[in-house]
């Protein structure tokens, strides 16, 4: 399928750089994407890309990770078991407020006279920068300078620095630095993918501090009974004089600097923004927490911050780059979207992933299957300390999603399809309940973590629990059809295509829980022979006993997988080619999204569909299938896939390299790189696509360099795409960094860190030692083996 | 499957009578039921049997068909063409309060001292009728008589006779009769059956109108736009001395009569009531109308409205009745049954008739295919004029159902699945918009209605247009499928079935469709052939030709019917047998109906069925299948069938006749004529089931009678239940009036009405003629020919 870019941006406003996204040009056209990219955030703490001055703006937004509102669901025609409450993820108060006056008049950027402009995210140095001359109405020029990030280092912590000179005359200038407690008033206007709008201020202020030149609050919300401490101090710096006043109102404040400001002598503003966020404690105590932050803050000063985000950034580049010579767009697209995981990640510490990081309200700040299928192969190979934070935060909701297994008449535990706090808040069961391939794609995770990392600490003392429960809601949820002679069949359920919703024995689904099942197994099995005291805890637990383990064995052993003799095709489901064949043809550009333009039942009862599903399954345990089977699989539902969700590209991508359909493979990879950049989707004013940034690190390392890790081997299978250059990574494994450096004609492989290894290079062992480089010459046969038929 | 019989009414408070529904004893712990039971309706205005004094009250209603509020669905996740506008009947003012002081002491059911208490619904006066003998705390004897109708002849008119007598000494008698606008604040609780609730009153008043005895409004809603116009007025018959004091409110009013009651003379208040409602006039219009009603009745008569009831009941059962000999407490259920449908229907004229009647909020007064096919056979045949009513209505929406089925994505006109206004009101399509055989149900109606009736002047008129647009649903919903031979496929809809929802080739709609095409083919060709005049209209209207003609008849004669080989079942969809066993061992009582006990995931994954699915195909087109295939048919899906829904018992009864299983189809009659008033599915006290109601009528006709009506060719086939010594019912077709009076042994057919006719009695021409009853005996092989071998 074609896919759309729809963000054609010029040049001129956006030029390509490797390292920085820039903007030349005010360019109100792109306000919502840009507020977007431009976000900075630490995985805690993010603040969408808008401008100080609050003006122009479409989607304003600051985010806590995991501080959510809570809402009653209604349902016009409900039903037992569906989701009762609702989670949205709050807009908190914007602390990022200055705004300018020069002779009492308004620096507004849509009218104001612009000799000069750049916006900057500088991704080695952490900062979302801003440069502009302005010519004021009466003839004067200022120079404002802005440089804003959240640190990498203090999570609770945001920072700016806002400084202004007049350039050819003196002016009376006054600055409003200010916190503003916000409406969530966004509407969505009937498209599923964004977020719920409330009425009037979820933040309600309990509590208040201020003195000098700091204001803060302590908040709570109504229904969730979260509380969050937010607090705003500054430092002046600067030669002018000028005098300051606070105010401050019920839940918002501000401080306002009037001075005198002489030419070329800057008035310099250094404001610090903190955010705790809480379950538990008071509104006073997380204003003395914020207080604490700012003294902290003030103490260490502005210069020690911006220091300490470049020492992140470099640690994390040299363990996360990925170097792509001759394609500069590409280079930029792909270190952005790293930088963006980064950002969605650093510092994510008993939460999860949103699915747009803390970029935006898109998907309500929901937490989704994406981290575990779609960022974690990045975070296990560059950073497994975080994937084995987000682990430990599955394992944390455990008990929710016992309850909701419950809740839905089932055995075992049942994580939810979308979640911040731990309970299921889909409301809408075909795309959502139904969805119980998360389990399986959870255990999917942990397995590949385990292996990869060899934490098998966490195995014993997390993993093995998450196991037993997921396999159980296996078990009691299929069983063993006559009609299948014996086989277990798992009925009524939806896989990640959610264009044939509620099907029977969905192939991804039945793989996926096989896996989940057999890994379940062998898991208990070890724990009991290896390790019965820990098998004692974990009896103490679950219950579980033997018996159980070789249920779960035979399920899996006997698990129907849906195959069309003819086609000689795994079938995505039971029924896939029943369903009538949707007229591609007729179909115009327009009309995608399908969701948005076809009644559900429509799109349902048709051979069409949105996302990856069987040709994700390829991916993920391509060990079971053989390459023909592959092919033949990929020929087939390849063309019936409209890549409607940005889940897909990447996948398509990743399968085409293996399959060896080359161009189609740089297509897929490029709309998957380009999905936010070109805004493919159509939607990036509502955050970036977080699980397509971290498939685009997929399509590079599982894709182009060709990685397969079954049972933690390392294989590589490079197919360097024609126009690129050189393409270059670090992995990390065991302790070890692994460099894979390819060109078009030869692969380096070498050890940075770590003790010797071996690897495979297409089923040639490959020896690496430290300081030992293996090159292997690339022929024309090994990397494009296969026709470009199509 | 056995179901369950939930009110045990006690026979020393509710003896059977053949002829009235009676309650001995002030009961109160059937408030809600009998509330149900005791209303009083005329297909226009219903009121529920709650007390006059206001207390106690569980569910007080009254309603007028048609009269709704509309509100905006919201959905937590909506999606493309998801039903946009709720819609609710209102609760219209309370009109019927009347409250009791003597000596200042209350009239209060809960506490006084009742000598005596009895209520009665007499199904031939077409009266509730109340007489109470109260002793005060002083001692003092009052008897109180209350007489209310809902007239039958004048359908915007309610009223009441009020009659307080002092027995033994005399005392201040204070009667208040009021009309009240009430809060809509009914909550369901999370049973989708129920109705919305609203904060609030919907109906707002505009206008006012008082004068004399005399008081009333002009009411609109906020949304739907609707208006009302009610009000009382007061007639006093007595001999006592009284004063009177009239008070109105904003939109509530009183008439306060103050009287010295001697002993043995009768204080005696006639109260009339009326209802105009409109969808255009102003609230100002109607208040005149109401005058006017107001005016005439007072003029007429409470007599005279009396004597109307016993006629337009006396014709009714002339009709109608079908008298049961042997079995009181069936006699009165059915009764009950018929007269509540005549409730229901009597007066219905532009618009349908909702799920509960016009007797309780259930389902929110929405129109359903329960009509066409539970309600049409009983109408056809004994109401012709309302079922051609109800057909107009259907018609007069065609326009909506056009734009609904562009809505969805198709060709033609979709009718909705629930309704008042025409749009589409279904919040959860799955078992809601996705029940596409609404369209086949309304068309089969109008064949019936047509064959039956000879009205072919409709069917040119309006069935022609309405079989047009269904039937280029049906070829546009559908496929010519490859994989089954080119047959004719229906992917992705819902059959009768709430249990196994969104399936490929549900065998009742491609049944019931492929009657549609047909029928709309060879109507279509009929008229091109023999009106060529009226063909061109039809032409103008839809811009039908006859190559679209020829492509529904392929359509149909192609249409693909599943069918187990193995089993030798036709398959209730393609995937029936690939759902998992429902554990009906270890599911207890008190877990049905399914629905409010499983998440509907859990539901539809099992092979467990909700309600007459095949087994309504088997009736409705049974001719197209032979006895062998019904029974094995039976014999499958019978077990499987929980009968969740009223719309089952009925149907299952009706083929267990056919089938022979004699006992377990008495069972299933009993269970459907005492649906509500042995309150089977356990919310009667939400309103009548009138669909069961009308399939009460069908058990008999066609069940115990065996009529089949196949193109209107009427056939007997009498299997007389042991237990009862005589069943007698009248059929009306074509001006003829049939008469079908079985006995344990013999049957007799006779002419009351109309020409000569032949009728077919178990394969053998009866001719029929005037006065001359032919008598047939009945022989065990004949009636009973089929073993009771299950």
């Amino acid at each position: 399928m074609i896919h759309r870019e729809r963000l054609h941006r010029p040049g001129y406003v956006y030029p390509t750089e490797e390292w920085r996204l820039v903007e030349k040009r005010f360019y109100p056209s792109y306000l919502g994407q840009t507020e977007t990219f431009f976000a900075a955030a630490n995985g805690y703490l993010g603040i969408r890309g808008a401008f100080e001055e609050g003006r122009p703006v479409q989607q304003n937004g600051t985010f806590v990770n995991g501080l959510y509102e809570s809402w009653p669901i209604t349902y016009a025609e409900a039903a037992y078991g569906f989701a009762k409450t609702g989670q949205t993820i709050v807009n908190v108060p914007d602390s990022k407020i200055i705004t300018l006056y020069v002779d009492d008049e308004p620096f507004f950027l849509p009218t104001a006279n612009l000799l000069s402009f750049e916006r900057s995210l500088d991704m080695r140095a952490g900062t979302l920068d801003r440069e502009v001359l302005w010519e004021t109405p009466a003839g004067k020029q200022v120079s404002i300078k802005s440089r804003r990030l959240v640190s990498y280092e203090h999570r609770h912590l945001a920072a700016m620095e806002y400084e202004v000179t007049l350039l050819n005359e003196e002016a009376p200038v006054v600055i409003s630095s200010e916190i503003v407690n916000q409406e969530n008033i966004q509407s969505h206007g009937g498209d599923p993918r964004k977020a719920k709008s409330f009425a009037g201020k979820i933040l309600q202020a309990k509590e208040r501090f201020e003195k000098g030149l700091r204001i803060g609050f302590g908040y709570s919300t109504e229904n969730s009974g979260m509380t969050l401490g937010c607090g705003i101090d500054h430092v002046v710096e600067t030669e002018c004089t000028y005098e300051v006043k606070r105010q401050s109102a019920e839940d918002s404040g501000k401080v306002v600097f009037s001075a005198l400001a002489k030419p070329g002598i800057p008035f310099r503003i250094i404001k610090y923004m903190t955010y705790h966020s809480s379950r538990s404690a008071s509104p006073r105590e997380l204003c003395e927490r914020s207080e604490r932050t700012l003294d902290r803050a003030v103490q260490q000063g502005f210069p020690s911050l911006l220091e300490s985000q470049r020492s992140y950034l470099n640690d994390f580049w040299k363990r996360s780059d990925i170097l792509i010579a001759g394609e500069p767009a590409v280079q930029q697209a792909i270190r952005f979207n790293l930088f963006q995981v980064f950002q969605a990640t650093v510092r994510t510490e008993g939460a999860g992933i949103p699915a747009k990081g803390l970029t935006g309200m898109g998907y309500e700040g929901h937490y989704f299957w994406d981290t575990e299928i779609y960022v974690f192969p990045f975070l296990i190979y560059t950073a497994p300390r975080i994937a084995r934070n987000l682990l430990k935060f599955r394992h944390s909701m455990l008990d929710k999603a016992r309850q909701r297994a419950a809740e839905v008449n089932q055995k075992g535990a049942l994580f939810p399809w979308r979640t911040i706090n731990g309970e299921e808040a889909s409301a809408y069961y075909a795309a959502g309940t139904a969805q119980y391939h998360i389990n399986a794609d959870i255990m999917y995770a942990l397995k590949k973590y385990v292996e990869v990392t060899a934490d098998e600490e966490f195995l014993w003392n997390e993993g093995a629990e998450m196991l037993v429960e997921t396999a159980r809601l296996w078990l009691d949820l299929g069983f063993f059809s006559d009609l299948k002679s014996g086989k277990f069949c798992i009925a009524g359920v939806t896989g990640p295509d959610e264009y044939n919703t509620v099907v029977n024995n969905n192939v991804y689904t039945n793989l996926m829980a096989r896996e989940n099942l057999w890994y379940a197994a062998a898991t208990v099995r070890r724990l009991h022979d290896e390790h019965p005291g820990r098998f004692t805890v974990l009896v103490d637990r679950t219950g579980v006993d033997l018996a159980e383990v070789d249920a779960w064995k035979r399920a899996a052993d006997l698990m129907y997988l849906p195959y069309d003799e003819k086609l000689g095709i795994l079938l995505q489901d039971d029924d896939f080619l029943e369903r009538k064949p949707w007229d591609f043809e007729n179909t115009p550009p327009e009309k995608y999204p399908l969701l948005l333009h076809y009644h559900p039942l429509v799109i349902y009862r048709h051979n069409v569909i949105k996302q990856a599903d069987v040709i994700l399954a390829m991916f993920l345990l391509g060990h079971e299938m053989t390459a023909d089977q592959k092919k033949r699989n990929f020929d087939y539902y390849d063309p019936l896939t409209t890549g409607d969700s940005s889940l897909s590209a990447c996948i398509q991508g990743i399968m085409a390299f293996e399959i060896g359909y080359l161009e189609k493979a740089r297509e897929y990879t490029r709309y998957a790189a380009l999905m936010d950049l070109a805004d493919v989707a159509g939607n990036a004013a509502d955050g970036c696509h977080i699980a397509s940034m971290g498939g685009t690190w997929m399509t590079v390392v599982y894709g182009v360099a060709g990685l397969r890790d079954v049972d933690g081997r390392i294989c590589f299978c490079p197919k360097p795409p024609k126009r690129i250059e050189r393409i270059r990574f670090p992995l990390s494994s065991r302790g070890r960094i692994i460099i894979v450096d390819i060109s078009r004609d030869a692969v380096i492989y070498s050890l940075e860190e770590g003790e010797d290894l071996t690897i495979w290079h297409i089923g040639q062992e490959v020896r690496l030692a430290l300081n030992a480089p293996v090159t292997i010459e690339l022929t024309h046969e090994t990397c494009m083996d296969v026709a470009e038929s199509r």
